[in-house]
């Protein structure tokens, strides 16, 4: 077994086999989204240096841009303290976020205790994702 | 039923209560940490304006810096679109690692598939927290 085979089976999985992965553009530092990676995600992003994550509610393998083109080139990964969480520094390709933000980060709590829009959309939804049948 | 509590109450936690929760450096953007929160933890950050959160291994809330004394000030918390998870963006006081560091990310995977400690620490955790009996 390769040495990065035994790194990613040493990580602290949670019980559905999960580790967190926050996403953030590796210039301006911008946490761009967060998700979920389970072995195979992990080692497939390492692998081609496009982020992979697993979907929790669809219960499948994704990998960021597939259907909008918006992918993310891996520059650096980082590890937590108890190995149960990673830090992805990409270099983003259009927005993160499947409603036209640069960051899925967009909403910022006011001081009324309400959610402000604070980003200005870079991509309209419509012209990116296609209506599924 | 206040505004904030509404805006709380509307997260979608999940199966176990929880949100994701990535503290971030207000200055450096810097992730500091991830963690959980569940509604009341959410509801005491905004409150009190220091991060509250649970641990899911000890089944308890838990306020940054309760033994160490390193809290985090809150400067400003964000939303991302599926409203599952938030950053948070502090004014780190010491380190938020409670292995000395100042970030729990200290460790950057290498060209040998190895986790490799690119970061110095910043105090002692000997120093800061004492032995459990």
């Amino acid at each position: 077994m390769s040495s990065l085979e035994d790194t990613i089976k040493s990580m602290k999985y949670d019980k559905d086999g999960l580790l967190t992965a926050v996403v953030v553009d590796a210039t301006t530092r911008q946490v761009l989204m967060v998700a979920f990676m389970n072995q195979k995600a992990l080692l497939d992003t390492i692998n081609t240096g496009k982020t992979h994550f697993y979907s929790r509610s669809r219960r499948k393998q994704w990998t960021k841009g597939e259907e909008s083109g918006h992918t993310q080139d891996v520059k650096a990964i980082y590890v937590d303290c108890d190995m149960d969480a990673v830090v992805v520094e990409v270099e983003q390709h259009g927005g993160a976020c499947h409603e036209g933000y640069r960051s899925c980060f967009f909403r910022r709590l006011g001081e009324d205790g309400q959610w402000q829009v604070v980003a200005m959309k870079i991509f309209e939804p419509g012209d990116v994702y296609k209506p599924k049948g």
